[in-house]
């Protein structure tokens, strides 16, 4: 089951974690037995957790940037093969990233099945596909400077089809199960594009890309509130999103990005709605402060990532049949090693998970229905606070990962070597 | 056709009207020239004008205030009698608010039949009834404090449910076609409520006094993003909003308040897609600046109260038989005199509405289509820029209303006179 | 040193404590040896977590409400007296809330020092007294309707600058330090007031009661970005606050208020700047998710709590000798019992500050100076993912409190006492 | 006084005019009737908005992107002197921009004095220069990946010193008065750095360029929320600006964009506050819905635009001697034509002007003394109500511009012939 061309040497690994292994088991047997006086069998919970799965964007493995500047650092991936072998490292090292989510054109190949086999080596999968009609390439015919999907004219928004349609047949190749479609169409100026006319181009559109959509497969719709559209954008929030899925049919679904919304919103009901609906898709993970700020997974309010699994938790008590959520991690890593960000990120994203299953459902669900408004507050704030650190580590290392991994990423030497042997990064700004 | 009990001399408007003919059909006539050269008839506009209709809520013939102070004054109305008077002063003068908005059981009354008479003797009729289970009244059997129509005990969820049947019973006698709901229910702390049973139980309550609902009503639908509750609200965005329509049936409508949003959300966007859903029921007409500060209309953001009628205009063209929204002013006046609000707002609105309908659609739709983007906005901008005042007072002094209200209800001395003849209004803090 | 008239029976308190004792030992000896791996002595913590201190607000004691009601529970205190003693039964409890903050006129008593002892009596001294003219009062001459201090008018200046001096010289006799200075004063409308005008007219009634400050007291200056007043404040940003206070003199500093603030706005760096600026008075702790919500501290935002604390001690390891902020609990509990929702958060506001505490400071210093971004991000995440609820119990089980506050008052029935024998609270909304 | 190389013919220009002449004159002289009607000379007002100057930003005249993408046209500039050649056509039509603000590096010239005789024979002088340390230059020893002006390390900010060094010495040498300092310095995760050192480090290195200042020069400080930095941004308020400029002295004054405050907060009462703290340095006009969006001034929300100049204008009233703000357009047209949105947004801000001109002063002063509420907004709103483009174009014209300077642009073929000439431009992402 363990890839054959793993990253990391094993031995490095393994006297990594012998070195930890004694105060872990300490930890990890303080952790249980706190567990246990509340009824929570820490051993469950951590087979659980190793379940988790989170694809890994192949974008998101290299530096990131702003529309100001990027700064590259040396021995970052620059194509599709070196971004492979960063997520492979991530895989490796942390236990919860068994796929890649790839990005067309960008990750662009000729040969899908050699790629679908290099990733396999390396311990890799597919994740879902996401198409880019947000640019315009050098090879392009239409400019998207005015939309894709929604775009006025007929003829672009056949070539933003195709694409998509391209990205479907790709994804097949790979193994993907799904296409993740965000377009940045939306207006500047008010006046600039009927509000109503770019909504119906929208969904003419997207029948026509889910209507060739293999069976087995899931539309993923993303909204966002802004950007690159600065005063309105065509699939700007949840309702909006909702709309579409359902016109769509039961393939396609909503992904929430958790920077993608207003300031204030209550993101974990947003969960609760789409669930409720029935069109609860997917995510894409990252935190932010101000906009979509595209920061590391729980930096900014781990809390409220806490309370987002809280939900999913509950969803998948409610109908575990349907649910089954596509997780993915999108973030912008612009000024760290992007492998620690993605590291540590899927740390924070299993630890809210964690927080999530400790929760006493029973006692909440009294003190629910018993009004008592304390007494389930603190019955979530009691999962909180527990530090699953042990938990989590003990995870991964069951699972062949590494007690604390960027520790031991750092030590592996990884990035100065990859340093020597890759070419150097552009500097120009923009995400990628 | 004019009411017979109306509240201010008929002489006074006239030689106020008077005096106001010269300037104003010079201002009127340059209005009308200027329009007529992008090719726009001044006199028909004017006409589609004076059919605006928007109702006064009776609470807002008070003086309201916050969780901080309440600060009466004098003449101010403290009954439902004394509120239809001074509503009939707005619509007397202003001719834009034939209806007035009751709310349950604030203006309850034991002879719905004799307050139809009063009211139509005043010059005006009632429009959506609302209900109130937000807040404790004293011969109440169970408390809101923990919720109403989606509170977890079933009692009090009937409690509420019988108190909005009351409400389309009195309704029915008042000549209404519509009951708004809306409830304060959510949740002060995370965990406080399951964000998905709450919303179960909402449906369940909303569907039984859906069945009560006549058949030539509407059922209106209220979201709100925050207060009562800070943590998490019910019914707290347009797409919770568009489930729990959706989910009841055509008759159920959801209603935009314009200061129910998280900041920076596109409002006029949401206009449209309600559209599109088919669910546009109404609009209750406020201004804020930072949360639901029901300010007067247009005070804050005059050009947003414009895009949203640009929105308006455009649905009711898409689809005229089906476009019915309910429009209401829903403000708390807590430092003005409300009859002066509602007057300086009901203009606000016309005016918006006046802009809206002076838009160059079909220079519009061109630029539109022709992605001509700098054009698109002009178009609209030009339209905004028009000083309609001439415009609007005219149609008043044609509909029997003044050239300039405020000024001539400042002269009428009607306050003052309410000042002598009224009992003080009570100084404890909140709405009303 | 234990004050006489303590609500609690001590024997309640030390059987509870002793049925916690082997797992509070537990807990504590592990979390004391994990700390230790990272060189941090927890002894060393706990002492000084114990000398924590944070006022009680009076009004805080009593069920609070909004502007759309107020749903008062039964046993809940009405006067100062039975506010006091509620207070008392937080600090017996959690052992970090020796002080409380009063309100005038709502606290208003004819002999300060019989209060004075009442309160020592029950283990009690006095905190920052707070000034109200944002409100009315029956026996007022001028009306605060369109503002206090900085009103037009030279007579209602007055009158609320009269005021002012009555508090400094009520919390002369009561033991305080400092006079907490709160305008609801600003415009709802755009021209309604000149926003230079009345901010100079501020300046010129706050100096005058500065003036009458006696020397070892500060005038703690609160702002507040909206509500009451919707369009613009007074004093509504940290700006505004630094401006005033540097305009006024030394003894004039800055309070800070959680909710107080715009959207997304960074708490922490104002910190940072008003320390700067030595201009950092205080805190009114809290949390929100939206507006001004007086929700529970760290309710909402935990990990933004830390990173508060995080800020004062980086201040007060800069600068001790001045370091002196004021600490109150400023929240609204309107559907909690107050009681239970000041133990929680006096208990959310030591955990935050015990985080703090145990960061690695020498490393963080270290790994910020060599832009290691994510050593030093992990440095402060690694602190606040400990569960310091076992050192918290502890400090409190050492100094008289309970192990667990909460589950200890539920026990002790106070409140259902208190319902037999206090007279029942309004209904009427409103804050208090 | 009219340059010698202008770009557009004059007779052009003439027979334009001349085709408006007619309907022109109709419209200014009803609104001078109607001004004059309530005590306003239109004639005085149309001299005053000749003599605005808005600096025009050398970067702003090409086409601007997101971080996702940039959508290049045709013809666009692509250096300074095609820049200025395009800035010259904004001034010559519009008349109300005659400088241009420069951008170092961007605009980088050997030969400083060619390129000021280059843009005084197109009728152009120079503005404040703009320090660019926000991003990497290819030529660059130290990176500011982790800071400039704040960076933890001496020699790079050294280097970001020297490189405003250098822009005040090329301004000299251009005919600037003024630098502007806008850094990204920030960071993206908490603990990245400590928040007090970063704005000591700020305070020493802005000192070291201040002292290098001209005696007759200001320096600028630009704060600005968020973007590039996404946790945390050195100077990220009015107060942190505030604090800075008094630290530096009296030649160091705070700039204002309108795109780079927390939502929802009150901008005209900063200007108030900036003014009564002797500190109000100028402004980057712009617009935004969102964030930091850039867009065409009063295109979103023109009202605010009229409060802003409100204040300007009371504030040149209270002190002319001190009042010098600097005026600049700082937006980024990503889907027009830069000048068609100079041209645009040039009037937007004219228009604000003009509005805010005609404001009946003595009417709001008394309003507000009395606590007319709704007189003092009334008297505001009728300035804004006016349609005064008849007055802006008439200006114009007698200054040599274009009665519609959009359409005659258009009817000029510039751009059309420019995409012949000159080299196509990037079409990477980011802001230039």
């Amino acid at each position: 089951m363990i890839a054959p061309d793993l990253p990391i040497a094993m031995e490095l690994i393994e006297s990594h974690n012998t070195a930890h292994r004694e105060v872990l088991e300490d930890d990890y047997d303080h952790l249980k037995r706190r567990l246990s006086r509340s009824g929570v069998d820490a051993d469950k919970i951590k087979q659980r957790v190793k379940r988790l799965e989170l694809a890994t964007p192949t974008w998101g493995a290299g530096v990131g940037g702003t529309r100001f500047a990027k700064f590259p650092m040396p021995g970052e991936p620059t194509n599709i093969d070196e971004k492979l072998e960063d997520c492979a490292v991530v895989q490796q090292l942390g236990r919860n990233t068994p796929r890649v989510s790839p990005h067309f054109p960008w990750d662009w190949t000729e040969d899908p099945a050699a790629l679908k086999d290099k990733a396999a080596a390396l311990g890799l999968g597919f994740d879902a596909v996401n198409s880019n009609t947000f640019q315009d390439q050098s090879d392009q015919k239409r400019s998207y400077r005015y939309g894709s999907l929604t775009h006025t004219q007929a003829p672009t928004r056949d070539q933003a089809i195709e694409h998509n349609l391209a990205c479907i047949e790709i994804g097949r190749k790979l193994g993907s199960k799904a296409l993740t479609v965000w377009i940045g169409d939306g207006a500047n100026f008010p006046g600039q594009q009927s509000l109503s006319k770019s909504f119906d181009r929208y969904l003419d559109s997207a029948a026509q890309i889910y209507s060739a959509l293999p069976n087995d497969w899931f539309m993923l719709l993303e909204h966002k509130l802004y950007e690159p559209a600065f005063y309105s954008t065509v699939i700007s929030d949840w309702g909006s999103s909702l709309l579409a899925a359902q016109e769509l049919g039961p393939k396609a679904q909503c992904l929430i990005d958790l920077g993608h919304h207003a300031p204030n919103v209550n993101i974990e009901q947003i969960v609760a709605r789409l669930d409720a609906a029935g069109k609860l898709g997917g995510f894409h993970f990252n935190d932010s402060k101000y906009g979509d700020d595209d920061l590391d997974s729980g930096s900014i309010n781990p809390h409220q990532l806490f309370l987002i699994f809280n939900e999913l938790v509950e969803a998948e008590a409610r109908n575990s049949a349907r649910f089954h959520p596509a997780y993915m991690i999108d973030q912008s890593h612009n000024i760290t090693d992007p492998i620690e960000s993605l590291l540590s990120s899927a740390e924070a994203i299993a630890a809210a998970f964690t927080h999530a299953l400790v929760v006493n459902r029973d006692e909440l669900a009294a003190a629910q229905d018993a009004n008592d408004v304390m007494a389930a507050f603190q019955t979530l704030r009691r999962a909180y606070n527990h530090d699953v650190r042990p938990l989590l580590a003990l995870a991964r290392v069951e699972a062949g990962g590494a007690a604390d991994p960027i520790a031991l990423y750092r030590k592996s030497g990884w990035r100065d070597r990859k340093a020597q042997e890759r070419r150097r990064a552009s500097a120009a700004p923009g995400i990628v």
